[in-house]
C-alpha cells in the first residue's frame, strides 16, 4: 500500500497463442476497478503488461450482467489495455476458463461450461488441453455478392506493390481478410503502420493478411485497429478461416469446416458448428501468479 | 512444475522510468538460469516481460566476478531480453539497489554501495527516493574537433526532412546524440523505423533525439540499436545530458554540470561528478511480486 490511493491486488497472468492477460480474482464483487488501475495492471513497462484484464466475478455479484445469472455462474469481465470495458475476447474467455479450472471454481471435470460476458453468454468447451468457446454468429458483410467479385474493399500494405482485394467479415466485430498467393509475401510485410483499407469502415476494422497452405490450413498475420499488429487474435483468426472455406468453395475446393490457423503466437482451430456458428479453440497457458501495486 | 524441464521461480518485476526489469532472487547463486527460460521470462506475451533479467545473487557466489566480493556484497547479474548476458544497464543498477533495500538485503538506512557488475563494480547512491549509479568514465568520440565542426555523423530521421548533425558519445556503449530546434520536431518523429546514421558505427549506436529547453534540462526521444523506440535508456539520456552540456558550453552558456532529462517514461538527473565520471539518478519502483513458471 502506498498513500496515493494504490491497491494491492492478487494477479494471475495467462495467454492464448500470446495474446495475454492479467486476471484478478474478484469472485464476490468487491472490487471497484478503475480505469487507471486497469491501464495500470496492462501498462507492459510501469505495470504486469497485457493485451486486456479480466475480472473474475461472479454473475450474481456483477449487476451489470445479473440477467445471465441463470445461466453462467462466472461473469468475465474484459477490459481493454486502456482501461475500457469491451464486450468480448475469444483468446480471453478461453484463458478465463483455464484459470475457472485450476483455481477450482467449477467442478473438477468440468468439460462443458456457459461464461456470462457482456455480449451474452457464451458456450466454452474443454478438450483435453485445448479449450474451445463459441464465438457466435457471423456474417460475410458483402454477401455472395462480394464473395463472387473477389472481394469488397481494396487494400493498400505496406511492402506490397500495389492494392490488393480484401473481403470484409462481421465476427462480432469488423474484420477484413486479404489472401496474398505466397508465405514469402505474409512474411516480408510491413505491418508497423496501419494497411489502408478502401472504403473506410467508419469504426475501422481489424486486417488479416492470410496464406492458405491447403484446404483447412492457414497462416496469417494480424493488425488490429487501434494497436497493430499483435501475436494472435482469436475473431481475426475465425473471420481468416472463414474467408477462405468461402473462397475455397468458390473455387470448388468443397467446404471444409475445420480450419487450423497459424497466428505468429501459436496455432489455433477455428470450426463451424452444426447451427452454423463459429468455434475458437487452443492451448490456454497460465504462467505467473502474484500480487501487484496498482 | 510441468514435465518439459519448466521450474518456478520467485521473481519481483519493476523499472526505472519504465526501463524494466525481472528480479529472480538467488542469493547462494544456485540457480542455473538458461538463456531461453530468461527470454521467456522477459517475452512480454508468453512471459512476464521486461527489458532485462537481472539475477539478484553475492558476489562470493559468482565465480564470475568473483574478484569483486571484496568491495561488493551483491552481484547484479543482467541479461538482455533475448538471454544473452549484459555487462551493465544504468536504469537496472538502480532498481537492483531498490530491491536490495527492500529486501532487507543491505542495513536499513544504506545510503551508499557498491554493486559487482560484468563491467566492475558501480557506485550507488540512495537519495530519499531517488537512486543514483556512477556510471563511470564518458568521452565525445571525436573530441573537441567533433563539437567544433556541430558534430561527426550525419542522421537520417524519419519524419524531418534531411539529415540532421549528429555527435558520438561512449558512455559505456555507443550513443548518437541529436539535437533538434523545437518541441514539436521531437513529438513527431516516427521511430518505428531505425535512423541512419552516416558513417554507421560498425557495431550500431543508440540514437538520442533531443530538445535543450534551457541549460540543465533536456527533453529526450531514443532508439535503442536492436530493440526500437524504448520509454527510457540510462546511458542514452547521460549521453543526451553530455553532449547539451558540450554544446550549451561551446555556445557560451557556461558549464552546467546537474541536468534533467526528461523522456517518455519519466524524468532523470545526470550529473557529472567532481572526479569526471557521469551519475544517473531517478526513481526506481517495485511494482509486482509472485512466481512464474518457465
Amino acid at each position: 500500500m502506498v498513500d496515493d490511493g494504490a491497491v494491492q491486488l492478487t494477479f494471475t497472468k495467462g495467454h492464448g497463442t500470446q495474446n495475454d492477460f492479467v486476471l484478478v480474482p474478484d469472485p464476490d464483487g468487491e472490487l471497484d476497478l478503475r480505469p487507471e488501475q486497469v491501464a495500470r495492471l496492462a501498462d507492459r513497462h510501469a505495470g504486469i503488461g497485457a493485451d486486456g484484464v479480466i475480472r473474475v466475478v461472479r454473475t450474481a455479484a456483477a449487476p451489470e450482467v445479473a440477467d445471465q445469472a441463470e445461466s453462467a455462474e462466472w461473469f468475465m469481465d474484459y477490459r481493454n489495455a486502456d482501461g475500457s470495458a469491451a464486450e468480448m475476447c475469444g483468446n480471453g474467455v478461453r484463458v478465463f476458463v483455464r484459470y475457472l479450472l485450476r483455481e477450482g471454481l467449477v467442478p473438477p471435470g468440468t468439460t462443458a461450461l456457459q461464461v456470462a460476458t457482456r455480449a451474452g453468454t457464451k458456450r466454452v468447451r474443454v478438450d483435453g488441453d485445448q479449450i474451445a468457446a463459441d464465438l457466435g454468429a457471423w456474417k460475410v458483410v458483402g454477401g455472395a455478392a462480394a464473395l463472387a467479385a473477389g472481394g469488397d474493399a481494396k487494400v493498400l500494405v505496406h511492402g506490397l506493390d500495389g492494392a490488393v482485394a480484401g473481403l470484409s467479415l462481421d465476427v462480432g466485430n469488423p474484420h477484413t481478410v486479404v489472401v496474398l498467393p505466397d508465405a514469402a509475401d505474409l512474411a516480408s510485410l510491413d505491418l508497423r503502420r496501419p494497411p489502408q483499407v478502401d472504403p473506410e469502415p467508419p469504426n475501422g476494422t481489424n486486417v488479416e493478411l492470410v496464406v492458405v497452405l491447403q484446404a483447412g490450413h492457414v497462416r496469417m498475420r494480424v493488425h488490429e485497429r487501434g494497436v497493430g499488429e499483435t501475436r494472435s487474435c482469436g475473431t481475426g483468426a475465425a473471420a481468416a478461416a472463414l474467408a477462405a472455406r468461402a473462397w475455397t468453395s468458390v473455387a470448388g475446393g468443397g467446404e471444409v469446416d475445420v480450419w487450423r490457423v497459424d497466428v505468429p503466437g501459436g496455432s489455433l482451430r477455428v470450426s463451424l458448428l452444426p447451427d452454423g456458428t463459429v468455434e475458437l479453440a487452443g492451448p490456454a497457458e497460465l504462467v505467473a501468479d502474484g500480487t501487484v501495486t496498482v
